[in-house]
C-alpha cells in the first residue's frame, strides 16, 4: 500500500463497526492482520477484540504494545475481559492486571476464580441494583440521575441489605406500571443462575425460556451478575460447532486462515489415530492372507461392508451426539433409543445385504459370493447400530468427548467387525 | 397408567413451564407423546406447540381436533403462526386460515407470502409505532395506557404518516431521558432488515451488531413488523446443526425417538449414494486385479491410503464449510484459502509418506513396497487438500449445498486417486 492509499484504507474503515472490523479481520490472512489493525482507530480496539475469536485476538494481542493492550481491556465487559486473560501466557495476564486499576482488577479477578465454561466466567458485573420499598416513580428519578444504563439491560435486580437476590423487575413493567406502584408488586421472583453452572446448561436454559438475560448468583443467593443474551449466542454457536469440527477432529477455535505450518500441527493428531486404526484394519486382513492370494475377488470387494457400516454408523453417532446436547437423550430412554438404532441397523442390513447380493451375484457371476458378502453387512450394520447408539452414552459416562473420539472408535468397530465378517465368512465358505 | 396415576401425572405436568413440556415431548417416544400431550393445560397448548421442532409439532396436530388446534394457532406469536401452517398439508393449512378471524388471518397471510428462509417469514407482526413529534412524557403516559408490551420489546419504532420507518427509540434511553425530552434526540435511524433477506444473512447482522431485536421493512421502507434475538438463536442452532447433521446425511429436523421405519427410510438414501461410490472404488481395485492376485500384500494395505486422503480431506472441508458460514471465506481470499490447503497437503504428504514407508519397511521388510505406498499416499493428500478446499467452493457457485454433497464427493474423490495411485505404481514397479 502507498501511503496515499493507506489513508483511503484508513477512512474506509473508519466507517465501519466493531463487528464490520471484527469480521474484516477474521477474513484476512494472519499476515496481513496487523497491517489492518495498525489502521484501526484506538479507541474503538476494545470493542474490535471482544468481537474476535481466541485465535485472532490472542495473534493481536500478542504483538500490541503493553501499555495498549491495558487500555482496552479496561474498557472491556468483565466476560470479555475475562476471557481475553484467560488465553494469554500466565505471566503476561499477571502483568496486564497489576496494570489495572483495583475496581477492573477485582471484577477481573471474580470471573477469573470461576472455572473455563462456567456462568461465574462469562457473567458482566454491571447489573443494575434497587432497595425494596420504593416505587416506581423513585426508581424512574433514580435511573433518570444515573443516566446511561449497561448494554442489553431488560432486568433490574432487586436485593436485600445483605445483596441476596429478591427478584427482578422487567423495563417493560417499569414503564408500563404507575407511577405510585411498589416495586414489589412487579417484580418477579426469577430463576437465579448459579456462579458454577457449566455455560451450556446455561445456554439450554436461555433457550427453553427465551431469556434475554438472567442473573448470578453465588452459593449464599448473593447477586454476582449478570448473562446476556449475546454472549449465550456465542456459546450456542460454539457449542454447536464443537461437535461438528470435533467430528473432523479439528480444534474448533482453528482459525480458517492460520499459517500453513500451524494448520499442519494441529491437524496431525488427527491423521496420526487415524493411520493407527487403518493399520490396524490391514492387520486385521493380513489374518486372511491365505484368502486374498487364492482369490482376487475378496481384495476388490474387501472395502464395501466395512466402508457402508461406518457410514451408517456415524448417521446413528451424529443423532444420538446432537440428542444429547439438545438434552432430549438421558438415562430413562437411552437403552430404548440403543433397541431401536439396533432395530434399524438390522432393517437397513437385510436391505442392503440383498441388493448387494444382487449386484455381486450379477457383476462377478457368483452367487455364494453374493451370499458371503450378504452376511457380512448384516453383521456390521447391526454392529455399527448398536456402536453408534451406545458408543455416546457410554463415552458421556466416562466424560470422555463422544464428538471427539467417538466417530474414530466406531470406524474401527465398522471396519474390524466388517473385515472378519467378509474374510471370515469367505475363507469359510469359498476356500 | 392407572386413572389415579394419571390425575398424578398430570399435577407434575401442571408444575412444569411451556419450555419443559416441550423437551419432555421431545425427549419421549414418537407413541407416548399423544398421552402426555392430552395431560397438558389446553392454555397452554400454543407456547408448548411453539417450541417443539417441526416434526414433532407436526406429528401432534394432525392428530388433535381441527377446532382445538385453530384456537392454538390465534394464541401464537406470527412467526410461529406462519411456521406452524406451512409445516402442515396444504388443505389443511387452508381450512385453519379459513377459521381464523380476519386478524389472525391477514398476519398469517403476510407471513406466508414470503419464502420460507426469509426475514419476512421469521418476523412477528406486534412492533410498537410512535409518531414523530411528541416528548418522553407523552410516550411514557401512552404507554403506561396501553398497559402491556408484546414480549421481548427493548425498542419502540418511529414512522411516518405511510408508516415508513424513521428510527428506533431503545427503552434504556427512554426511561433515563427527562420527561421533556423530544423523541427526535432520543431516535436512532437503526438498520432495518428487508422482508426478503435470507434468515441466515438475518442471523449473522444480530451476531455480528448484538443486536436484540431489529425492524423488517418492506422494499418501500414501510414498517412490516420485528424480529427478536430468540428466533434468531433458534436460527443459529438450526443452521450449525444442518452442517454437521448434513455431512452424516441426515435431515436436520430428524426426530431421535421418530418410529424405526421412517427412520430407516430417511437414513437410506445416503446409504445408497455411499453404496455407489464404494462400488465405484471396488471397480478401481478390480481394474488392477492382476496385480492384487499376484501380491496379496497389496490387498491388505489398498485401505490406508484412502482412508488418510479421506481423513485430511474432511478436515479441510469441514474447516471451509464454517468458514463459509461465518462469511470469512468470500471470492476475495477463496484462491488464496486454496492455496494454502494445497501447501498443508504436500507438507501432510510428506510427514504420512515417510512415516507409513517406515512402517512397512520394517512390517513387511521390503523398502520398494514402502517407497510405492509412500508416493500414493503423498499423491492421495494433495488431491485431498485441493479437493476439500475447492468443492465447496465451487458447490457454491453452483447453488449446491457442500455439507450435504461435499464429503460424498470428496472421499469418492480420495479413494478412486488413493487406489489408482498405490495400485498403479505398485503394478508399475513391483510387478
Amino acid at each position: 500500500l502507498g501511503s496515499g492509499q493507506t489513508e483511503l484504507a484508513k477512512e474506509m474503515l473508519h466507517q465501519l463497526q466493531p463487528g464490520d472490523l471484527a469480521l474484516l479481520l477474521e477474513s484476512s490472512r494472519s499476515r496481513n492482520r496487523l497491517d489492518i489493525w495498525q489502521l484501526i482507530q484506538p479507541d474503538l480496539y476494545s470493542d474490535v477484540l471482544e468481537e474476535l475469536s481466541d485465535d485472532v485476538r490472542n495473534g493481536i494481542i500478542r504483538k500490541m504494545l503493553p501499555e495498549k493492550v491495558a487500555d482496552a481491556l479496561e474498557e472491556m465487559d468483565t466476560d470479555n475481559l475475562v476471557d481475553t486473560l484467560r488465553g494469554l501466557p500466565q505471566e503476561v495476564a499477571q502483568n496486564l492486571l497489576a496494570a489495572m486499576d483495583e475496581q477492573d482488577r477485582s471484577r477481573a479477578e471474580l470471573g477469573l476464580s470461576y472455572g473455563e465454561e462456567t456462568a461465574g466466567f462469562i457473567m458482566n458485573t454491571d447489573a443494575i441494583t434497587l432497595r425494596p420499598g420504593i416505587n416506581v416513580d423513585v426508581i424512574l428519578r433514580y435511573l433518570r440521575l444515573k443516566g446511561d444504563m449497561p448494554e442489553h439491560t431488560d432486568t433490574l435486580y432487586v436485593v436485600d441489605r445483605d445483596y441476596r437476590l429478591m427478584g427482578g423487575v422487567a423495563l417493560t413493567r417499569l414503564i408500563t406500571a404507575a407511577a405510585a406502584t411498589p416495586i414489589e408488586s412487579l417484580m418477579k421472583t426469577s430463576e437465579a443462575i448459579p456462579a458454577s453452572m457449566m455455560d451450556n446448561e446455561v445456554a439450554s436454559l436461555f433457550e427453553r425460556y427465551n431469556w434475554l438475560s438472567a442473573p448470578v448468583v453465588d452459593e449464599n443467593n448473593q447477586l454476582l451478575g449478570r448473562i446476556t443474551i449475546d454472549d449465550v449466542v456465542d456459546i450456542i454457536r460454539e457449542d454447536a460447532e464443537h461437535s461438528m469440527m470435533s467430528m473432523a477432529g479439528l480444534d474448533d477455535e482453528e482459525d480458517t486462515f492460520a499459517p500453513v505450518i500451524k494448520s499442519t500441527q494441529r491437524r496431525s493428531i488427527w491423521l496420526g489415530v487415524n493411520l493407527l486404526t487403518a493399520l490396524m484394519a490391514a492387520a486385521v486382513s493380513d489374518l486372511f492372507e491365505a484368502a486374498l492370494s487364492q482369490l482376487a475377488v475378496l481384495a476388490i470387494l474387501n472395502t464395501i461392508v466395512p466402508s457402508m457400516g461406518g457410514v451408517a454408523g456415524n448417521q446413528t453417532l451424529t443423532l444420538v451426539i446432537r440428542g444429547m446436547a439438545l438434552g432430549h437423550v438421558n438415562s430413562a430412554n437411552a437403552r430404548w433409543l440403543i433397541s431401536k438404532e439396533l432395530a434399524i441397523g438390522f432393517l437397513n442390513g437385510v436391505i442392503w445385504s440383498v441388493l448387494i447380493a444382487s449386484v455381486i451375484a450379477i457383476w462377478k457371476q457368483d452367487l455364494m459370493l453374493g451370499a458371503v458378502i450378504a452376511f457380512a453387512m448384516l453383521i456390521n450394520m447391526i454392529a455399527a447400530g448398536l456402536a453408534g447408539a451406545s458408543l455416546p452414552i457410554i463415552m458421556k459416562k466416562l466424560k470422555i468427548d463422544p464428538a471427539l473420539a467417538g466417530s474414530v472408535i466406531l470406524t474401527t468397530i465398522t471396519d474390524v467387525v466388517g473385515i472378519f465378517a467378509f474374510l471370515g465368512s469367505a475363507t469359510w465358505l469359498l476356500i
